[in-house]
């Protein structure tokens, strides 16, 4: 994995980076949501079994929670941390106990800050995959992103 | 708290809902990020210092947790539970060690889905706000919601 530190001079508008994986056991789903989301399509797999998700689904902000996980250390190595501000959040289907996750980015977006010259907001479209690559989030984020060089 | 089933023919715009409080240590703020963010900001009050942040923050994601964890509970008690399809997150400012945290909701829409008989979508906007009023997040979100009655 590419692991110098990434400055906003070093993006550009289509760039992909990946990250590594993980895999989520129903414990795990259980546990996030008994602190956070306790709902018994979260918390209960058989009273799960009769409501909307029809089995067991992790809390979307579990896998929002997963999914900051694999940013971390992923080839996105940003200078200074990985810093949102904010995006638009979906959740097309619910990541499952045993669904194995890793991420699939791309830079939407670089622009540099008129009023801060020595940083940017980055856009990246980063969606969360399971085993059959399909997507259980899909986050377009607006980064914070340090310049190696501030401007003039 | 109103403690009835919400149903979708229940809900109109402009309605508001509020959630009870609560406060977050920085020890919770320090064991989130160890699980799922961890990045100095998040983890190491001195290392924080020197950062972006300007000290320990909460984790974006340990902040829309919280949110969700207030949210159940709340008066916004949807009949089948809370259900997100996602939505637009923004964080204006962190979560501090010692905030305490509810939220403000409102309802911006409220639309029968024209496919399935039995339910709809309904748009939130959820502010959670510390105990200055200000906003820590700020999530407008579509969730799914039955209807009492499906349509004809």
């Amino acid at each position: 994995m590419l692991m110098t530190q990434i400055f906003l001079e070093d993006l550009s508008v289509g760039q992909r980076f990946s990250s590594g994986s993980l895999t989520v056991s129903e414990a795990d789903i259980i546990a996030y949501a008994r602190q956070f989301d306790p709902q018994p399509f979260h918390t209960d797999p058989d009273a799960a079994k009769d409501t909307f998700f029809g089995g067991l689904a992790a809390s979307g902000w579990h896998t929002a929670s997963l999914t900051m996980k694999l940013l971390v250390g992923s080839e996105l190595n940003i200078a200074g941390g990985l810093i949102g501000a904010g995006g638009e959040l979906a959740w097309p289907r619910p990541t499952r106990p045993g669904d194995t996750l890793r991420l699939a980015m791309e830079v939407l977006a670089v622009k540099p800050s008129k009023s801060r010259p020595e940083r940017g907001m980055v856009t990246v479209r980063c969606e969360t995959l399971n085993q059959n690559n399909e997507a259980v989030q899909v986050f377009t984020v607006n980064m914070v992103v340090l310049r190696r060089n501030p401007a003039p």
